[in-house]
């Protein structure tokens, strides 16, 4: 459904070209100081145009926070917030509204509801992820007031190469959010030049969490890297989610793989935090760190092949211009996404280990 | 928490070595023909001892239904099925009570809950994975039952190791449930040899579902890939998911990685189907396929560094022989969550858009 | 929380004098012909100032559909539909700010949030129920096409008298919505008197579902009454629910409670439905029926002697006009209350025994 | 379904006649001391047999610990208890399987399922409050431990007689669970009178609970009346409830139903408790206190006329020997169900507001 967490509880609703896309913050703790400037930093961080690099799609997306906030303050009440969408104009897909483009949602839509809002992908749309990404922001503010915790992401991998160096400073300074300096104008000009050619291309995010309380999470189903999971692969064009070494750790012998405790200065921790921070399901206090694989964006400038509602085949040309790679404008919803597992999972761990 | 689904909705319990071992199903329709026998062999499929390849502790695992069965159909209300432990000595595990064992989860349920039953590993055993085998057993057959749908799984690679042949009839054939009958006995040789040195390898599984109902999972958060994520995810040893061709496609540009859609005999499918079944986050009824990546067996013979709970380094070696390699058993556990998924979407689907 | 239901999901949001007040509906069937004529018919009888009944305080309250609607249709997805509160002032309030008044919210939400939005009671006023409303609007429409129920209610009681007759057609058509022409007139005339004394009164709501699905409900603790208790008893004011003969049914020996079924024209009912249409948690196809005690408007003219924030005695006069009687316009949102429930369990049903 | 509560969540399964009743308590605290015995007392006090006003039916019912608990203590993971049926013969049950019996849950359950298991009422027994007797103990154990809350019930009404007097120590003294001393002989003799007649009666129980945790409960859907009322009316055989003076306090005009506020020695409390202990949906720390309607017993010995399937009259007469009063026995259910009300909400309230 359209509710994410079980404590720290959102709802997003809304559509590419509805009237307003929004989210609801239920459960949120009273008393925190909160307004519209502290959720408008990683909106425009989402936001579109913000180099050559993403789409160029002029939307203010400026925040409104519609509920639950007193003089500044939370109230412990819901948080609605929204975004007033400006383009609702649907002409501008009327060409595609019969055709199952490749790798969209068209045809699984139709399917299953025997209707769709086929403007701009409607609920389908990259674009639904401004309601994570303002929910985000407040679980963020929260962990970083009671917990110190910080988030942060960037791009690790483009294509089928992966970027060693990781300076955190880097990060925010180019558009497409790597953290590897040495590669960055180089990797610029390859998506500049997709770019022309109406093409695109994915990658690899990787995201860390530091300074994380320990244990959060919790056995069996509700382990941290479970839950992390599903609110990665819950992003538009994600395809893959490994946790620390992830993939890599499973070509390992035991006896390589396995990762001892050490303990220096009454500090516990591993020798490679190989398991990415979390053992058995619950966080052990060390970084947390994963991995995500992202598609390149479906909308290509390209013609291309497929079939119309009747089965026919037809060609199709995506008009207007989209990202050539959606990886820097995942980064932020990502965090986001890590934000609201952590925030829900340190509720819980209040609620039932807390006294 | 310990409850899997929303709809078809599993409770797990029960500890390695405490009394029993158990899970409720609520929320199953009424009036299938259920007996312990058609949850028995998916069971016997994840039981130990089932050959050299297999830890050889030797529990019968023999379940038995408490409830929510009457004259052999089940009648709407919750089903309650155990086993139980015939193991419950603690003295086996005295010696490892204070040792935070590498890449197990003592040290994060120590500190979370400030207790552990440190038995076998307790609640963190992938003992737990009978009650999901259990559960599963009743999903498959209701997926069968009204949909026809399929689910078998296997273990793609070892290691580094890839294996590119498929023969569904060959994997319950060899004891590591390998689809690729050229590489099966030398990979049965290497495990034994790993077993007497002590040591374990990681792999990776591949989960197949054939004759998938079209609607299957829901937009945003409750994408049908997400789910999977997180049902994978929470399996013991699980450290990485790629739902159809995964990592690999996010490596390709926008005009390779698209898979346009073509109809043949009024039935619409991808050219390659590389998303695996699933479009966003809906599936498209084509087959469903996802691979997991599944660390070597943290239980390893050879002696090993670590620290214990005053912080002090100390060797540790793990008594009793486990699995060298914990694919082939993890089989039907995946198996298990993909089936609980799928019907409890099916049940979803079936409730918003079944009129 | 600010949720309510499981399959036809509603999320609550907003305070009596914030920027807006609204509701999501997360789970609707698609292919639901909806529009805001559809909802804003039951927003009007909820409205105040229908009559000298009711408070006079003028919002126009017209709700405006943000998501989830595409080309008069429902989508399947997330259906937000808002109102704007036009008062926002909060100068009015600043002098009860400090104050508790007698049995209000403002003591219980000072001492669990440490703040509160003072504001017209804030999300404590009964001014949240225009979400339910609107909710409850689609549900009812759900109802009416799939099953055919109608919903309605009335004042059954006011003070300690009980009005015995019963006509459907007439509620609409007085401002108290008795059922009972021959007291009508009476108790308008008691009811202005009262107001005139700036004073208030409670009394008793019927409310009926005829055209019921056999089989909503389910055994233990999603028993059809316990679904309607907790959904009335959320409805702010009221303070005991009886089922069908309720209390008095339980005065009685169990040779003359009991019910016994018959069965004319090939349809079964029980002899008095005693027990309102629901046996053993499940509906039986019978109209439900219930009553709601509602106490008399907390906010009245006359002066009251409390005890604000420190503890001292002081005396406290509520300014703004208030509705003498809150039966009437809590009707609509009992109605409402009632629909979200009889749907949430129509989709269960469905999901678990529509096969 | 069959899980109550969202923190500490019980889920209860069994039937009357299977193999085994039992429930798993989810989410409980770690470290607390638990062990059968904790348990048994309460379980004790619902147990048929206790005098000549329960049923005569001889079960031990004697819980047992499957997991959860390890060294005499919790461990944060689920709680198993059991306790197995000892009759589970159908036989008995044969004469009446065809036939819908007065009041009681046969018609609803064939309709809804079309199928049930008739032994002694199957899921829809009395005998699945077993289950929530052994998760109250846990649960009142927890309150008194970290909050000192004290809960306890008696009958306050028979038929249509409502005791006045409340001597706390009586109740548990007379087999009636009576807290008025000067009714309880003559109330005993007229309940052995009906029971000669193979009649029954209905009557009130009142539940206290005192030394509340101020702010349990939250606005809205929340409401801690709202949590009771569903909580209590899912026990089989109630059919009303009223929070503090109910439906007495719907007669009053304001100016007498309000209940103002007086500060003592630096203590909070309103002159009359007339809300029962909440206001706006939440906990003031006063004393909660409510009513619930109990019918009578729907089985009774005196022949009766109902329907079988078919539709056609039929004489029923109820083999073996049932409570002539559901209320004693009901006492244990209904404060084990607000014990699990209040122990739910105080975790959520730590989660919530408690940092």
């Amino acid at each position: 459904m359209n509710t994410f967490g079980n404590f720290f509880r959102i709802t997003s609703f809304g559509e590419s070209h509805g009237t307003a896309l929004g989210v609801i913050i239920d459960g949120c703790p009273p008393q925190i100081e909160l307004s519209e400037s502290d959720i408008q930093h990683d909106l425009d961080r989402r936001a579109p145009g913000q180099s050559t690099m993403t789409t160029p799609r002029k939307e203010s997306d400026t925040c409104q926070i519609l509920s639950g906030v007193f003089k500044g303050k939370t109230t412990g009440t819901p948080i609605t917030i929204v975004v007033y969408n400006e383009n609702q104009k649907s002409a501008d897909y009327e060409h595609i509204k019969d055709i199952f483009r490749p790798s969209h949602a068209d045809f699984s839509y139709e399917k299953k509801y025997g209707i769709r809002d086929y403007r701009g992908g409607g609920r389908a749309s990259a674009r639904e992820t401004v309601a994570r990404v303002m929910a985000g922001a407040v679980a963020k503010k929260i962990l970083q007031k009671y917990i110190g915790t910080e988030i942060y992401g960037f791009t690790r991998g483009i294509g089928t190469e992966i970027f060693s160096a990781v300076d955190k400073n880097f990060i925010e300074k180019n558009p497409l959010r790597m953290a590897d300096p040495s590669h960055a104008t180089e990797q610029e000009k390859r998506i500049e030049q997709l770019k022309k050619e109406g093409d695109s291309i994915g990658g690899v995010v990787e995201i860390r969490a530091e300074n994380v309380a320990i244990g959060l999470g919790s056995p069996v189903f509700g382990k941290l890297e479970a839950l992390l999971a599903a609110a990665v692969m819950s992003v538009p064009g994600t395809k893959a989610f490994e946790i620390g070494e992830g993939f890599g750790l499973c070509t390992k012998i035991g006896s390589d793989a396995n990762d001892p405790w050490q303990c220096e200065e009454k500090k516990f921790h591993t020798v490679r935090n190989a398991n990415g921070g979390i053992l058995g399901g619950i966080s052990t206090g060390e970084h947390i760190w994963f991995r995500v694989g992202i598609k390149a964006t479906s909308s290509i400038g390209k013609s291309q092949k497929t079939a119309d509602k009747q089965g026919i085949e037809t060609d199709v040309q995506i008009s207007g211009r989209h990202d050539p790679i959606l990886l820097p404008r995942a980064v932020p919803v990502l965090e986001a996404m890590t934000a609201l597992v952590l925030v829900d999972q340190w509720m819980w761990h209040q609620a039932q280990c807390g006294n």
